[in-house]
């Protein structure tokens, strides 16, 4: 029994969150596919890791397994691996009626599912996420793809996996930091949605398993009213704006994108207050847990440089776009604003600090 | 009013077909999106055509329209074309507010298709076919894609346009050939599907917009029942086994699509006749028809070799495939058949000739 079934318009399908359950990945995929054959993508960190069990666990059920190790990192979400991907699915045989494996973190699971979309037009895939981020983010909704030179995940498709694998065993083999790149996004689920989440963690909770859970649910849900990102799922963007922003100021290198995010909630947050959108002290409880974490709460871009990048990413829009803001921890709403008014209210935030 | 509504598992889209309708392109364009900008991707032969054409009536309804035009043929189905294309959609800041429209027959529908159906996972598009053979056949159904050195459509989406136009007065440029091109897929329609449609034919109906409109339903109606192609599309794949089989044979030189597909049905109607499931004559019907658009229907490929290049083709399946044979003009089934026995009645009409 899958821990929550997931609905899409092209159908529905299982993820299942339980230690261990990495072993079972034969049986899931067995169950999935008609196809003798498991084509499974993993990168450099983790092949030495996890691929072994993964590959047992296939040929337990008679799977044949072909596999392919990318170099681990951003820079393997490019064109040429992904036609390297093909040229290899091409050369094991892999037909519509087999099933490809994305075992790794996001960048194997974005990469893995858009190959995996546009083989033959979309063979079945099963997405075997290794790092926390990935297990309650990127390997939820559907989200693929590859980055171009002049552009981030510009190139890809909505496309929903056959099942998910969640064992969060397996993030026991994470450094620290890596960790706490999730722990980010876990604390973002709290804001939005989940007061009862956001206040285990202050409590010091610890418990992933069950933190997976509610994550993974918020996002199914999310996802599930929108799953081609129109409206609703823009919830899930909070702190990202400025979290992008600041990414794209540092040239993508020296933070983390739980990090940028991390810096970017507290200033959303901070923004809210300022508005009067978000209840006062938001901000400060938020900042409090985050550091708990070792995540970083602050940055020294000048607010200009940051706003600049915000809206080259919204330069096709004009007057008011959407912002995320909470209105307190566990309700967020994503409100018109005017661009104007909003750097006044950020210049104000940054004057602060 | 659209002449027929397409219906889809991700909504539903209009298929307009009228002569002079190119010009209405911009009303047709502003109904679909919100954008006020319109991609138009065509190619070497069309844009001294039509490009003015459809660009006046875009600006008309105040779209922007910037548009790339790529060689003419089946090699721009590439990936150095594709990733230009995201390049081109870019530099001009298409958003997934915008539309990209295919001017072209079925090469820039099928590349156009797939660059809108990924770039930022997903763009609005408009097919404007401009062959007989993208009217009734590939501009419908949400089969987008590229090649890849190794194998035809091998990477692609399946992806719906926004809108389908097809104007037939566009078509009297053609030439003769590229005309019967298409004629041979009309005809296979009746012959699946529309015997008033093969007999009017027969007949000397010249009818273009009647026969495009009877081709067009078939089509919605095969595809609105399986729009992922796993059963009933099949019945559209008539002569298209063998007839892929020649093109292969041929290295894909020498011998146009339509050409090969008429031959097919010839001879796969002759094994049909030969296995006892098809009536007697059908072929020679179908082959009178052909002749008449000066369709070739005789190959001087070894049976050896189109039998190989079927089965490298299906080389993944085991035991019994399913083949496509008409019971009577107009009616057509998949039936499981082996492959030792298809061998041996195809092996017999080849002898006869």
């Amino acid at each position: 029994m899958p821990d929550i079934m997931a609905n899409t318009n092209n159908g529905n399908y299982p993820i299942f969150i339980q230690s261990g359950k990495l072993d079972r990945l034969g049986e899931i995929a067995a169950s999935c596919v008609k196809g003798r054959k498991a084509f499974v993508v993993t990168d450099s960190n983790v092949a030495p890791l996890y691929l072994v069990r993964a590959v047992d666990a296939l040929k337990k059920e008679g799977f044949s397994t072909p596999s392919c190790t990318v170099p681990a990192g951003e820079s393997s979400k490019s064109r040429d691996i992904l036609f390297m991907l093909f040229e290899q699915f091409n050369a094991a045989g892999v037909s519509r009626a087999d099933v490809i494996v994305a075992l790794g973190g996001g960048v194997i699971g974005d990469l893995t599912g858009f190959a995996a979309a546009s083989y033959m037009r979309g063979c079945p895939f099963i997405q075997v996420p290794t790092t926390l981020l990935a297990q309650v983010d990127s390997s939820i909704g559907g989200k693929t793809g590859i980055d171009l030179p002049f552009g981030k995940n510009l190139v890809g498709a909505f496309y929903q996996p056959r099942a998910v694998l969640i064992d969060p065993s397996v993030l026991s083999t994470l450094t620290r930091s890596v960790t706490a790149e999730g722990m980010a996004e876990v604390i973002k689920y709290g804001c939005i949605r989940d007061r009862l989440l956001f206040e285990s963690i202050e409590k010091g909770m610890s418990d992933l398993e069950w933190m997976i859970e509610r994550c993974v649910r918020i996002k199914t849900t999310v996802v599930q009213n929108d799953e081609y990102d129109t409206g609703e799922r823009m919830l899930l963007n909070f702190g990202h704006t400025i979290g992008h922003a600041i990414e794209k100021v540092s040239g993508y290198s020296g933070i983390s994108h739980g990090e940028a995010v991390a810096i970017g909630m507290v200033y959303a947050a901070k923004t809210g207050e300022s508005f009067g959108h978000t209840e006062k002290g938001t901000a400060e409880r938020i900042r409090k847990l985050l550091k708990k974490w070792q995540l970083p709460v602050q940055t020294h871009i000048p607010v200009e440089e940051i706003f600049d990048a915000m809206m080259s990413d919204k330069k096709r829009l004009t007057g008011k776009f959407f912002f995320v803001f909470l209105s307190r921890i566990g309700e967020a709403s994503a409100i018109p604003t005017e661009k104007d008014s909003l750097f006044e209210r950020m210049k104000g935030v940054w004057d602060d600090e």
